[in-house]
């Protein structure tokens, strides 16, 4: 049970975000424009990955098997290839591009101050352009607020992987606008 | 100089905002609707406060400059206030209510995950409402993002306290949606 009364049962952030729809709708106009708009050069998948894997690192269930589940959607692989990158992801079937990204969403999610210079350079060598840089670090820093959000309030979440695995097409479907929060 | 080409040299979140309006129009908003409505039991100063604070504890200069230049403006105080208040508030003139907000405040800075019931049943027994609680854990949560942005990008900033103390007042009255990013 969370921490205030939110009003409602509903799992994860959509408790707080039905509690409270003024700052639910910002929050979910982020997520849109940096995890689904089609006006990006990294797919659905990957930022819906560095996602997953900078809540795996703040050790956000929720908010992990939530994207991770997207994120295994979107790059139509086994949820088992996700649990490996979130794991391991140097030693994962990724691009050099990818890595070079997951590494500095890793320095992020640690503190701004952990990016280097030298991360920056080899994100560009193995191809990132600035916009994929600028959006991969904001997307970490988001997933730093939303994991506080959701761990912060003490609210509640299914722990099979399936139900989010289950979930995902229809949130893939449905995007992060004016889905219906009680579905 | 920040890691990336902003194609521009405006200082702080200021340079990344610019560089990309699709993701600072909502970051924007919510600032707006968390630290600045006034639909708020907290005031704008205690708000900017919490912000203020976080960033502080992140080590993020140019936020923990702007928003604590903010709260002091609201509170009508000199600034060396919330210096004080940033460096010791349990020691600080403060109501009870807000060093129980600012301690849940520090949780969040950490993880959402060190949030204790105990500390959520010291802000109620303090007078806290549920939405305070909730906008104190939202604040917190978001200035971990807006920190980690400014610095992960490596943004450079005004190093004179003063620089931020004078602009305040105009920064209070234009708010945080539709002012002039070059202003």
């Amino acid at each position: 049970m969370a921490y205030i009364d939110l009003q409602n049962d509903l799992p994860g952030i959509r408790g707080p975000m039905a509690y409270r729809p003024e700052t639910a709708k910002p929050l979910n106009a982020l997520a849109e424009i940096l995890l689904r708009d089609d006006n990006n050069t990294l797919t659905r998948g990957e930022r819906e990955m560095i996602g997953a894997y900078v809540s795996y690192l703040n050790d956000c269930w929720f908010c992990q098997s939530v994207h991770g589940a997207l994120a295994g959607y979107y790059m139509q692989c086994d949820i088992s290839k996700v649990e490996a990158i979130k794991k391991d992801f140097l030693s994962a079937e990724l691009s050099e591009k990818m890595k070079a990204l997951l590494s500095i969403a890793a320095s992020v999610q640690k503190s701004g101050k952990h990016v280097t210079a030298t991360q920056i350079e080899h994100a560009r060598s193995a191809g990132a352009t600035d916009k994929e840089i600028h959006d991969a670090v904001l997307i970490a820093a988001a997933f730093c607020m939303f994991n506080r959000y959701v761990d912060g309030l003490g609210t509640w979440a299914p722990q099979d992987v399936r139900f989010y695995v289950n979930r995902a097409p229809t949130r893939a479907a449905e995007g992060y606008i004016d889905f219906d929060l009680y579905k």
